[in-house]
């Protein structure tokens, strides 16, 4: 098994036989935190869409949807991108519509890929274990912040590479590992200085940085079926 | 002061206003620390040019040239890209052309810098000296492999940008920070996993690798001037 990381989505192109390898699509703050936690919290599934305008389309046909822009929830919208809106009583049953300025961009790009999973550190150890099951060559997509690199998507792929010290792993991910040994011992110390940290500190979501930052407090994992975001065996 | 590192060449086109930026350009193994190496040893400078044929043009010319196309030496050229090539007695007072994978290249993009600087481990603190002398933001360019994102060079930025902690950094620099304080103890062991180590090391070069991982050996530093990197003051 090899893994590979992609730091951008301006490098997601570098990938090859991208139909034979798992994608992990990482959005740490917020994006796929917030999809695992819909999914945790009984939502049948998520449907991301790229353009803003197909989720109006959704939200006119009766869905409920989701959306930001820069950080800022779309108006009109039920719901921005912060994992608290997405409560059991409202997202039960339901399937929700949703797109982010990062994270939808990058699921829309792995589609071809054998199966993308969504990663975050709220459910780090079972996507672990869902890679383990599947037993392919996997690649753990950063989205990035507009096409930069940026510290929490890298760290969290260095997460999940800690457990396949023993596999093929290029360079990004062993850097991605390194820094992640640096910074484990607290994670939202490290996330501090970084530039989506101020931007999101700026906006007083603090509280969803923390919660995006905790490991482990969910036991599923989302994965890609035609267009719709359902949880994983 | 900002310190910015791109991980890629392919990430190069994301840096604003270079023209009033300092460019340090690493590629570790090894033309950078070739190049380090060729000035320390007497060179007056090193011409460095992207094509084989116009290092090829400057060969016919008399100049002593140097060379690498994916690891091998140019045939016909008078080095290769090892730094034991370019021994004191022969290189001293000359002119030296070389070309090599992505050094060159690298330095080729960022002509339009303030200031070009050539970076690598043998002279870090002069690297550091030389940027706070120049007191401008500072881009840490690392020219990877064929694009990619590799290890040694990453780590050296860390260990650059590890000066400049009370700056503003973005986060791929962060990212290289916190990798740089996991692996600055044994250097060498950690590029041991390396994509671009295992491929030197298959051809017998690990010495090589061992000299470019060695720290604060030279006590000067190459800058680009119209064309030439000569020593910087």
């Amino acid at each position: 098994m090899k893994i590979e990381t992609v730091l951008s989505p301006s490098l997601f192109s570098q990938i090859e036989n991208l139909e034979d390898k798992v994608v992990v699509v990482i959005d740490i703050l917020r994006a796929t935190s917030t999809i695992t936690t819909i999914l945790a919290n009984g939502a049948s599934a998520v449907i991301p869409v790229r353009e803003e305008s197909i989720a109006k389309e959704y939200k006119a046909k009766g869905y409920l949807v989701g959306g930001e822009r820069g950080g800022e929830t779309i108006v009109g919208f039920d719901f921005g991108n912060s994992p608290f809106q997405y409560r059991p009583e409202i997202v039960k049953g339901q399937e929700i519509v949703l797109t982010t300025t990062n994270g939808t961009k990058c699921i829309e790009m792995s589609a071809h890929a054998y199966q993308v999973v969504i990663g975050s550190f709220l459910n780090l150890d079972k996507v672990v274990e869902h890679i383990n099951y599947l037993n392919k060559d996997s690649v753990l997509f950063c989205a990035g912040w507009k096409d930069k690199v940026n510290l929490e998507d890298s760290l969290f792929a260095g997460a999940v590479a800690c457990s396949f010290m023993d596999k093929e792993l290029d360079d990004s991910t062993l850097l991605c590992i390194d820094a992640y040994n640096a910074a484990k011992g607290n994670l939202f110390k490290a996330l501090q200085n970084s530039n989506h940290f101020q931007r999101l500190a700026s906006k007083g979501v603090t509280k969803d940085i923390e919660y995006c930052c905790e490991t482990n407090m969910i036991d599923s994992v989302g994965v890609l079926k035609e267009g719709k975001i359902i949880l994983g065996s």
